[in-house]
């Protein structure tokens, strides 16, 4: 590649919609569908939204989805029952409890009651243990973490679709940079893992790092999940890196249509100037990812129980 | 600091015994002794000499420590059966399993069957994704890491040790970069963890690391953690840096008694000739500090267990 080539968009949606044919493929030869309950409570309009959004992607590639709606007002205890009901339904191989949930109730127990097999957000403790491990404890299966169909456990979905991204435009991780900017346990931590179980050398930069332009200079990868618009100038990035943006973020603007548009964590425009340059445009990019590898999880899920029962 | 300052040890095992002196204050002020059950499974000479070591350290801090010996020939039912047995019994606040155990007993199935507020090794999941958390779920305390005895779940002892003798010697570790070299379940993960925990950029530098040199010598602080004698060279290392080597390895020295003699996985004669370079010696460095943080452990499990029953 020469260095006048100019830098590419990681097209997410189209990614996307790619992996979304591969797993209906996949559904479809199984002998019974694969079943995500998804549980949402109050009448909040983006979680809505996105229940709704995951559950016709289910429809489009043969998984059932079951729902499960309830007010507000609804006690912790009754959502504990429900989930124990799901955790011993052979239908259900997944269990999502669409966030956030009221202030009455505790976000960790409700997480924690989902068996951890059936835990397809990749959030109960258990798989968090397992993602935060290096697998050498004696007895420790061996992991093969480039077919993340194949390891046992549930990785969670938009860290899990940024490796992918970076996968299926076929950037080499194994024995690169890679800086994560941010360090939340929904987004920055797990990626950081996946890259460094991927034998990336990782560096995690956060809020208290003081030469964030500088470490993030030498990454030829670059994950940003911090939620702060375009914080991540066109000096920080090195030519021929690739840039993941995982930040949604919206900014006034007085010329479009709503008074705002939505921006990533990069400033896109001036890193699209660098030669080389790989890097998800926002909105398109790391989003559409998050539902499909919710659906590979699922699928994951279910072949897994018909291999415990020995189908 | 003058840049002439020669460089300094760091004496482990002063420091740990100052730490055990201020445990034993503190065991002193509690209306009962904290206890540690401690199970030794077969004959290893190497496993029988920590046990005892762990139950010496006890008995001099005030600790009531409990131990239960099994021949090599034991069943995994028999082990479970007697963690349940101390999961339930008040006086013991802390279950540890020397490891490891003889082939034919999953380690991973006797580690988690500890309760995890009474694993003191800190390698139930359940401790070990507390650790790889940053708080920011809704609902999760705010974790004060620069107390590690205010911690409401068990770190693990020897990663622990790293950062109270980093600590001690006045590092600052806020905005500073470290490199971690190693990655591990037992050291190079959670020392990366409680880096980051504590405002560290922190770097994770392993095997597959194609520039580790250059990459440990951006490093303010370094914590080796390989098992490779000797590999971490002078030239690596930073002027005013601070290296925690918790490497022990022999290699052959014709000259020594016994034929052999401890190295560290750093080259410490070499990096000594650093200017102000703060190093842990091999022997007598992070070693040490591993059996006084167990204690801690064991001290802060059982005054959690008051404050759970409200005493």
């Amino acid at each position: 590649m020469s260095a006048s080539d100019a830098s590419k968009d990681i097209d997410g949606k189209a990614i996307a919609a790619t992996i979304r044919s591969e797993i209906k493929d996949r559904v479809a030869t199984l002998r019974s569908a694969p079943g995500l309950a998804v549980i949402l409570v109050g009448a909040r309009r983006d979680s809505q939204t996105y229940v709704r959004m995951k559950k016709k992607a289910c429809e489009e590639v043969g998984i059932a989805s079951f729902g499960f709606d309830y007010p507000a007002t609804v006690t912790e205890d009754e959502l504990l029952q429900k989930i124990q009901e799901l955790n011993a339904d052979d239908k259900v191989h997944g269990i999502l409890v669409q966030l956030p949930l009221p202030e009455h109730i505790n976000e960790n127990t409700v997480i924690e009651a989902v068996h951890p097999s059936k835990d397809v957000d990749g959030l109960h403790p258990v798989n968090t243990a397992s993602l935060c491990s290096t697998g050498t404890h004696a007895g420790a299966e061996k992991i093969d973490w480039k077919d993340m169909s194949s390891v046992p456990f549930h990785i969670p979905c938009t860290p899990q679709g940024c490796i992918e991204l970076i996968d299926r435009v076929g950037t080499e991780l194994k024995g690169k940079n890679a800086v994560v900017i941010g360090r939340s346990n929904l987004v920055g931590l797990p990626v950081a893992m996946l890259l460094m179980h991927r034998d990336a050398t990782v560096t995690i930069v956060h809020s208290k790092t003081t030469d964030a332009p500088n470490v993030v200079n030498k990454a030829d990868v670059v994950v940003a999940a911090v939620g702060r618009a375009e914080m991540v100038k066109k000096e920080w990035i090195k030519e021929g890196a690739t840039v993941i943006d995982v930040g949604i973020n919206s900014v006034d603007d007085a010329n479009a249509k709503r008074g705002y548009r939505l921006v990533g964590d990069v400033d896109y425009k001036g890193v699209k100037e660098i030669d080389d340059v790989k890097i998800t445009p926002v909105p398109g990019g790391v989003g559409p990812m998050t539902i499909a590898m919710l659906l590979r999880n699922t699928v994951n899920s279910c072949v897994r129980s018909h291999a415990t029962k020995g189908e």
